[in-house]
Formats: C-alpha cells, structure tokens, sequence
C-alpha cells in the first residue's frame, strides 16, 4: 500500500494504475477505522483493479459547536488496517492540500437542495454541503469508476447519489448495508465517546428500528404511529434525548404519512454528549 | 461534423476520440454564433485534437424577467458556422436531456461564493449559480482538456477558473480576448436586438472603456475618478441606462480604490431593453 498526503502524487499514482487497465473502487473516510469501513474496503477491492481509500477530517462539514477539533484520529492503527482490507492507495491529506487558499476562501460549495435540508440537515445546517463540495473535490481528483459509502449514513448516500445524477459524474455510486456489534449497534468512530453506561444505553437506537420494522411487518402503516411507539421506548432511556425520528420516502427524503412505499426509517439520538444516528431500510 | 443531441451518443463520441489519442478541447455556447464564438472554436482546434462545441440556451442562468424565451436562436446557421470553423463533435441537446427531472427538479447546484454576487451577479441573482452548474454538467460530460471562453464574459471567466480550482477540476480554462467590431462594439449575440439607432448608441460601451483606459494610461489611479467620467460620458447618451460600472481586482472581483494592479474595467448598460457588457483589462 503506498500512502500519500499530497493530490499530486494521488493523482500521478491513480495515473499510473488506470494505464495499466485497472479500474479504480474508491472509499472515502474521515479515518478512525472501523469493521464499517473495513467492510467498504474489501467491497471496493472485490470489484475493482485497485482501490483509492481517503482519509480526511473535512473541516467544511463540521458545524462550529461540533466535534471537529476532538473527532477521532489515529493514522497508524488507521493505514494498518486499510492495508489488510486491501488498500492500494491512501490519500491522507493536510487541510492544506484540499483548501490551499484557507477554508475561509473556499470559494466553491455544491449543494443538493432539498435533501440536504432534512433529518439531520436541520441540526446540522450545512453539514451536506460541506460533505458534497469534499466528495466533488475528492471524486475529481481520484476519478474513480466506483465508489462505496455505508448504508449508516443513509442521507448523505442519498445527497450524494443525486448530486452524481444531476451534475453527471463519470461513476457508480454504491451504498453497503450498516456493519453492527453482536448485540445490534452501529459501528461508528463516535462510539469510541461512550462510556460503558452510554454503550449500553445506546442500544435505544437499533431496538427502536426493530420495533418500528416488527410493527411494520404486522402490517402497520400509519407513520406518527410508529414514530410515537419509538419515541416512547427511547423515552424510557433516561440517557437518551432524541434529536429527530423520521419515516422518510427512501429516496426523496419526503416525509411519509403511510408507510406505502420503500421507507428510510432514521433517527438521531443523544446518549450522553454522542450524537448517534441508525436506520433501517423498509422495502415494502 | 457530427451532430447529437443525447448525452450517451456525445459520451460515446468523446470516449472514440480519447481512444484514438485525442486531446478535446471545448466551447460550450448558447448558440446564435458570431465572430466571438468561431474565434473560441478556431482557438480549440489549434490547440487540440478534436473540437467538442455545445449549443444550450441554459434555462437555470435566466431570471423569471429576463429574455429566456426570446434569446435568439438560428440553429442551421449555427451549424453551418461550427462546422466551418472546425468543430468535429456538435453537443444541441434538449432541455430535458440537461435536466431529465426537470429544472425545478434540479436539486445540485453549484455556487461559486462572493464572486458571484459582484458586478452582473447583483442584477442578476443566481444567473452565476446556473452557469457554474451547467458548465460543470458540461464538463463532467465532455471531459475535455481545456475549455474555451470569450474574455466579453469577464466575469464568468473568473467564476469558471475559481470553480475549476476549487473543485479539482481536470481540465485548463482558456480565456480568449474580445473581438469587436470594426468600431468598436463588442461582439454579442443580443447585438441583434438593437435597431440603428440603439447600434450607434450602444458604441458609448466601448468609448467609455477607452476613456477609462486613456485616463489610467495618463497616470490616473483614483478609481472613483475614473468612474465618475465614464458615468458622464455614457449620461450624455439618452438611449442608455447605466447598471454599473465596476473597476476591481481581476482575479477577486474585489472593487478598488486605488488602481494599484491588475484590474478589470467592466460595465452594464441598458440600450433601450437591450442589456449590453462590456470589459477591458488593465494589466498595470
């Protein structure tokens, strides 16, 4: 695996690959790896000639009062990893290399309208442009033939898809289902915040999913229904505070009164100070 | 020449020629050609393999008040022109091959900050926003190696170059000068809405522009100065409206007091209901 912090020598490497007649699977992260991304890993390489594996802390998607300043990084453990699951190029760049003018001067920003003002839009406010101006810079500079994102961040797959459809990006994009613990929680790089308490606690999230699916499964169809059933169970954590649950069309992002059609169920919880979010696809 | 109005058949095309060794050059216009466009087009040709041009009167860059409808469109003539002055690829798709959703259902836009919203971006909200977008459509289809823009849109020149920095864009922006006629008045396609008496007029453009240039040259720095005798040269012409006169940085767009380094003298001005622009540089 050979690593890079500069774009001029991913570019140079990327180069040289696709004139050999490889195809290139392409993995963005902001690091701290997990089984997640590992998992996206070992995708891309399966279905690629070699595979492009990023990883950047992107200053433009984290809101002031967020965690960008303390998100975790750990680059060893972090190029370890990615070699055993393949990796045959990390892009780890400075903020330098992706904004030379300053993040203040960043002139450009792609934004998907609409969708990247729903679920976590609203406590998040320019959260997905600043992840689509990044993927937009990042797919530019590797120019890959596919690249992969998981399934837990279900809206940012969704804003990425359309803003490959509509400005008409040269690439596939593929979404990978959630990778969990044993006992059903999200892998993310946020669950290295919680405390043993906390861990236990955020098991809220997925049972709240798997309530909502076996109600779906019995055939119910009335969607503040659900949400109120989910709602009540959370409730009952006294160290969970639920910053939204919605039932969304999965692709639209519109918010379903009946549940008559392939459904994003979604939420986003507080357990502690850690933001966690979890969904589940409903195909109908 | 070949003719195609689906973006499959374009990408087709384009792939050919890039098998085939073949730099691409790109001008992308909306049609009703005149001596600035060939220009643009004989420039590519020079420079590249193959010429790629489109025609695309882009709905997304007109405001509600603005001549969508009536921009002048001929395009057998147009062709014609293309085809003589070199362009082997000719890209005239439909609105709904752009925006297959359609345009209010186009979600992604592209928005070069601060810089848009200078100059003609203060009459003209959002118009920068649907060029950025749909030349990075463009782009994204054709791939080409370098794109070709006339130096008459001072302003789209800066915002495309940014857009192309920012986003890692792969391809060289080529800005080429204005060509005039032979008094004066720079080439446009809405020249054709003028009648004799606004196409005298419309001259004050350019003689203000000289006056301006006189003055520097003559070791005039104070831009307030200098806007203030265009305003009355132009003020004493009573078929024309002044929307601004700008002299600024010319890579900011930031307006300046002092014409201390490169700067970019730029004005609208309305003829009638003919909104004309106009440009020079002053390289210090």
């Amino acid at each position: 695996m050979e690593i890079v912090s500069r774009v001029n020598d991913l570019k140079t490497l990327v180069r040289q690959a696709k004139q050999a007649g490889k195809s290139v699977g392409f993995v963005p992260t902001m690091g701290y790896l997990h089984e997640g991304h590992l998992t996206l890993m070992r995708q891309a390489k399966s279905e690629n000639g070699i595979v492009v594996a990023s990883i950047f802390v992107n200053p433009l998607q984290f809101g002031p009062s967020e965690d960008y300043a303390t998100y975790p990084r750990d680059f060893e453990r972090d190029s370890k990893l990615a070699s055993t699951a393949g990796v045959d190029i990390l892009f780890a760049p400075e903020v330098a290399q992706m904004y030379p003018r300053g993040v203040e001067n960043m002139l450009t920003m792609v934004e998907v309208r609409r969708l990247s003002e729903r679920l976590c839009g609203k406590a998040r406010p320019g959260h997905f442009q600043g992840v689509a101006t990044v993927v937009c810079k990042l797919f530019n500079l590797v120019e890959p033939d596919a690249a992969y994102f998981g399934q837990k961040d279900a809206q940012q797959v969704v804003v990425i898809k359309r803003m490959v459809e509509d400005l008409n990006m040269n690439l596939r994009i593929v979404a990978v289902p959630i990778v969990r613990e044993s006992d059903g929680l999200a892998r993310s790089s946020r669950n290295v915040y919680l405390d043993a308490k906390e861990r236990q606690a955020a098991l809220v999230l997925y049972e709240s999913l798997m309530l909502a699916r076996e109600k779906l499964t019995g055939g119910l169809r009335d969607a503040a229904q659900i949400i109120k059933l989910m709602n009540e169970l959370i409730n009952k954590q006294p160290l969970a505070k639920i910053d939204y649950i919605s039932i969304s069309d999965s692709e639209t992002l519109d918010e379903l009164v009946v549940v008559d059609r392939p459904a994003l169920i979604a939420l986003a919880v507080r357990i502690g100070k850690t933001r966690l979010i979890d969904n589940v696809l409903w195909e109908g």
